[in-house]
């Protein structure tokens, strides 16, 4: 599947959406947006896709939205661009398959809500991030949705009132990325996490990923009610089942899958 | 405009909100609250400022409630006072522009509160902060509602449980406070931050900050749809229109404001 | 009160709760979990009682549930399961004293669920933190209610995915545990803190405790209603009102309690 602004490229378990205009910075435009939430989703119904990469090429992994695309707009132009910013996000949390960005770049703005969004992070340690919006008189308020859920109150507000951006150090000690690397160790370290990840149950990756952003937003109490009738249901299928058997009996377990 | 308890100094778009009893330690008793409020408000109605900072006078930001106007009350007398602080924080946030505390000194019980309140934070690198009121038999219940939103749960439970303070670098860690500097260097460090903040579109951050508050409470998919609808009407108004043509013809943008 | 599984240890005003089938690396069993369950519920109505610990004996705090009685069971079976943690987990939150996580060893799925849920944990620098059920088809769904409510959502879903256990060391900088000590100063650090808390007065610790898990899940405006009517009632008290009154007076308190 190769489309003109978004590629897909398959490894085994593990496929890579890419973000492909590098000289552009591979800008959010309402086409870019419609092909990786397609990419995405289709990937979501393959029982071969095991992991999700979203990656991009050159020297950011987005910048953000395209302006050229909201400048003397009407209002509902305006609001399709958002609702298919909102859409893409989703897509990502709401595929059964883990997702990582591999961030090869600068994130910006919903560049940098791409990452937030991601379950997991893996970035260049040269990589930036920011919700500069706040500069061009558009403030970043879908990005904050997706950062502020994911750094603290101070930090996030002021990454959004300053528009300045952070380093991939800073990133990983806020928890929006889980590790930098080099830029030559960055695919490789993508691939072995990814690789680790592929080798659990597809079944339990599915639940357990579903069960997260389900509870993530309840009262404590409504999320333990949930949970404990998620994690009752998952341990009577074959693939708990087996898996609890492999551990008792010291062996690999064999998953069989839905 | 002066009082008694709170100055306010103005400097061009950058208002101080400066609470000023430094031999007692700025306690926030009803009438330093009440000030307090009102000047937050009035410059909240003033377009000519762009930036509120919080600070005080003395050793101390603020060591928390007068003690003196809870001893021998009625209940009704002490609901007076913790609606009137509810009141004193909300103010912080419900203002258009953004609202910095300049920790000059100590920060504790309200007065921890009141940083954890305002959306940005600096403070000089020997102040500290706790919520130490579980000591005088009174727990920190209110300040609880917005230290616990900014810290995780076990460093908000420490610091209710045991009453020890924390230091300024920790509270850099935490994630309580933006940033810690040398005490000669606290203004300067201030005016900088807001000075670049004030450089925004006023409208922008009007939108921006209220929308903040608004969604962090929110499920994640109703956040979404707040925000996608904020994101779009931001989009197309003057200030947004000029911010993006400005950027895509890579000039400085001239705001125009409401 | 002995028990075969869980062991209660008095000194003073603190309670220690043992884990303590050390050579099983202490398995949240149905009877180990009703044990503890009933062991803490009766210290929260135990007076004299005034700080919880809940430690284990062996290499491990836990390492999670009993799968021997997982494999082979009906639904209704697994429910029971983890309907009987849940009620552990509640427990410990409900109860109106301050409960320490003793961590003497490594504490895995349900055994680091335990841990993310006291109030305060402490933990020996050589001990690992996981929720490795994905390993065995069985994604740590209830554990991750109390992770992710401790730590950020990359971190909780980094530790969720890949099973991968984290050191003490990263367990304090994630926020997961409140401090790491070496092996032979665990006990003693513990018992400091606990004194220390120990010595306040328990009616305001109660007031606090319920007041904390009471406001965490609400929105703000709301927690804020309910927090100042707490602080309210909670100034009222005989304890605080001493409270205050001594330190007007620079004298220790003497509280009275209920």
């Amino acid at each position: 599947m190769t489309t003109p602004f978004v590629l897909v490229e398959r490894s085994g378990p593990i496929a890579r959406v890419i973000l492909d205009r590098p000289e552009r910075r591979n800008p959010l435009s309402l086409q870019m947006m419609r092909e990786a939430t397609a990419a995405i989703r289709e990937l979501g119904e393959d029982a071969d896709c095991r992991v999700v990469v979203l990656t991009g090429t050159g020297p950011a992994l987005s910048a953000g939205h395209e302006l050229g695309e909201m400048v003397d707009r009407t209002l509902d132009q305006e609001r399709e661009v958002f609702d298919t910013c909102v859409e893409l996000m989703e897509s990502i949390q709401e595929i059964r398959q883990p997702v990582i960005a591999e961030v090869q770049g600068h994130a910006v703005a919903a560049g940098c809500q791409l990452v937030a969004t991601c379950d997991l992070a893996v970035a260049v340690d040269s990589a930036r991030f920011g919700t500069p919006g706040v500069n061009i008189g558009l403030f970043c308020s879908t990005p904050m949705v997706a950062v502020s859920r994911n750094i603290g109150r101070k930090r996030a507000l002021h990454m959004l009132l300053t528009g300045e951006t952070i380093d991939a150090q800073t990133a990983v000690d806020w928890g929006l990325i889980n590790e930098a690397v080099p830029a030559d160790q960055l695919r490789a370290r993508v691939d072995a996490l990814a690789t680790g990840i592929a080798g659990a149950s597809p079944l339990t990756l599915k639940i357990g990923k579903q069960a997260f952003y389900r509870q993530i937003d309840l009262p404590q109490d409504e999320a333990y009610r949930e949970m404990a009738e998620t994690m009752a249901t998952n341990a009577v299928t074959c693939d708990a089942q087996e898996g609890m058997t492999a551990f008792l009996e010291k062996r690999t377990p064999e998953w069989r899958g839905e």
